[in-house]
């Protein structure tokens, strides 16, 4: 590769041994023939927990850690993941189940979400998990199944702040959203959940995600605790939780780097002091998707045709877009850039070309790695896509052209 | 709206009664009850039939019409489709289980797509179906499965032309591409065929899809059957399959207006004897996907909360990105822009307001319609989408956030 061009982070947490790589322990050649088909997903138990040890090692003590299971919803994980953290953010009413189903303690999951269906909203106050409400209408609708059921509802209201995470690759709060309640009408509201007779626990405060910068994540939380106290000062009862977002990043496109952790909890070990101070009840909780999850999973797909069309070399794989949105460049990105992508067999081979993997979609848009330079590969050959661990196939659109399914493994 | 901004072609495919949205017939509001829950998405059997007896109206006698099932392979509409069209083209070992369930007869089923696997080529060998070869490995495994099962293959070969469809939405042709072969690779490969005993049937040639100009279409018909007559010089047998792709579109988006189909009509009627004097035992096929079953579609989403946000209006439904990606401007497109959208059931009311639509995603990414003029609308309100019928649900990430699966009704 041309030492001028930016390039991908390097992946450090698989080991490569003879030229192949291990996930779970397993060479990925004999994985794949212990799953059984290609193409799969392969999440690493150990990646995972290293993972979690780190952030937990950063982060200072009374920090709760939260999984934020949107990022993978698959079973076996969020139970690896339940065991590990201190609780579980869930965005339906299909990811509580699962979270509970995990063994979670109820009151260590919180629900939120814009849009929750009235049936939601009673599942939610019958389990006796945190709901993060996201509008009066929430509020409304929690005060009367409460009543309804006889269960106080764990009221905590999603703000939506007046800043958000700067240089995010999504924006979740600051000017005019769909998430939480604008933090200027909160002693509005506040009241009125008051008037219906609602404890709120506190506040969610979520101004982004997936940041690298962690200047830019320091400035969110310092504005976020600034913002809970002005807010608590609105509350009948001592705000008892303070969810401060994620948006912790990770690296996935040539150029970007990985975020300095040491910052970041550096800031909140010095901040945590005041902010208990002020708020002395209050549960601070971080909760994280991708981050925790991202880089502990592998994508991978078998080539299954070589093409060479007016010079240029194509990979035909079994998997693709239908499998792998984000990596297809589909989902959420404006431009598309590649993923990090491996020969996963052939990691020590210097026989290198530059080529496109491209799914068996009959589309233009299923490209995988567009003009990589890459081991030379055949049929056969196995194509890992790395940092798959998040949003990987429950954010694809498996059915479209009928394949068959991508499998999923935690090794 | 301001009449200087482009506006959206107008939707006359479903009347409007008492300022109700009918489709198959029936208010939208009663066919919600039907269906029994929200979001669903709806296609109407009767604006199918008038749209393919629109395009049979146009085309030359002898012009055999297509159904691209990846379109919208809904089991009852491919069903509804397969008594209407003259062959059903699939790209999948599932799409072709359910062309077969239909009924469609298998010489009238023709499977192409890159990277086909060695079980989906002997599935098609087995059902007699045409099998449009995209690289010499599938020809030489064609050769090898006709072998081992005693059935002579059907093959048609898919052609990489050397020309594009301009100004198409997806170009599949021209260039390098996954697709087909190249077509200055034609003679060397159909001289490889005849080694392998394969009798090619002939040629499908497709460079593009979704195009609105009438111009581009001619452009692109006419150098296909310029290709089509010089490779037939290069086959042992005469060319007896000639499939010429499709490529109409339909209008999305602000400032784009239907495609005039008549003087693609004309041309194709003009062009046709020339054709058929240079290869006479040639069936001429246009495979239709999009421009078939794209505005027989809407997506009915309820509203379940409606919020103001500094200012702006937001109505939350209970479906979005996770059912429409395509809705979402995350599918193909660079920038998004918004997909027709109504408030079905207040389509006579004159109190309106820019409101965006967005759906029940933790994610910004998760939004229908971004700051349009629309009735004021409130909870419980049916919001459609049209143009809906293609590239819809199979098209979309249904697991993502674990939120219910949308249903899908033919009326």
């Amino acid at each position: 590769m041309s030492t001028n061009k930016p390039v991908h982070a390097p992946q450090s947490r698989f080991p490569v041994v003879d030229g192949c790589l291990h996930v779970g322990g397993l060479p990925l050649t004999r994985l794949a023939q212990r799953v059984g088909s290609t193409p799969f997903y392969a999440y690493d138990r150990k990646v995972l927990s290293d993972r979690v040890r780190q952030v937990r090692d950063c982060l200072p003590d009374g920090v709760r850690l939260h999984y934020s299971m949107k990022a993978n919803p698959m079973p076996a994980l969020v139970q690896h993941m339940a065991a590990l953290v201190d609780g579980i953010d869930v965005a339906s009413g299909g990811e509580l189940k699962v979270a509970l189903d995990a063994g979670m303690a109820p009151a260590c999951i919180s629900f939120a979400g814009p849009g929750k269906s009235i049936a939601e909203l009673a599942q939610a106050v019958a389990a006796g998990v945190q709901v993060h409400a996201e509008s009066e209408r929430e509020l409304r609708l929690l005060a009367r199944i409460g009543a309804d059921l006889g269960i106080a509802p764990l009221v905590v209201i999603r703000v939506n702040p007046d800043f958000e995470l700067k240089g995010s690759g999504m924006r979740m709060g600051g000017g005019a959203k769909q998430f939480g309640i604008d933090a200027e009408e909160m002693p509005r509201v506040l009241a009125l959940a008051r008037e219906l007779g609602l404890d709120v626990l506190g506040f969610h405060i979520f101004s982004g995600s997936q940041s690298l910068k962690a200047e830019a994540i320091i400035e969110a939380q310092t504005q976020t605790f600034a913002l809970a106290q002005q807010l608590a000062q609105h509350l009948s009862q001592p705000l008892r939780v303070l969810n401060i977002g994620g948006g912790f990043g990770i690296p996935y496109f040539p150029g970007e780097t990985p975020l300095d952790l040491a910052p970041v909890a550096a800031h909140l070990r010095q901040s945590l002091p005041r902010v208990r101070q002020a708020l002395p009840q209050a549960e601070v909780v971080i909760e994280l998707g991708r981050y925790l999850v991202g880089e502990a999973g592998v994508y991978v797909t078998r080539v299954v045709d070589r093409k060479v069309s007016r010079g240029q070399v194509f990979l035909i794989t079994d998997g693709g877009l239908h499998h792998h949105l984000a990596a297809s460049g589909n989902f959420g990105q404006v431009i598309r850039k590649n993923y990090p992508v491996a020969i996963a067999n052939r990691l020590d081979s210097s026989d290198t070309e530059v080529a496109s993997v491209v799914g068996p979609l009959c589309t233009p848009l299923d490209l995988l790695a567009d003009k990589m330079e890459l081991p030379r590969a055949d049929v056969d050959d196995l194509v890992a896509v790395f940092q798959s661990g998040a949003y990987g196939l429950s954010a694809s659109p498996g059915g479209f052209l009928s394949h068959p399914d991508a499998l999923e493994v935690l090794v």
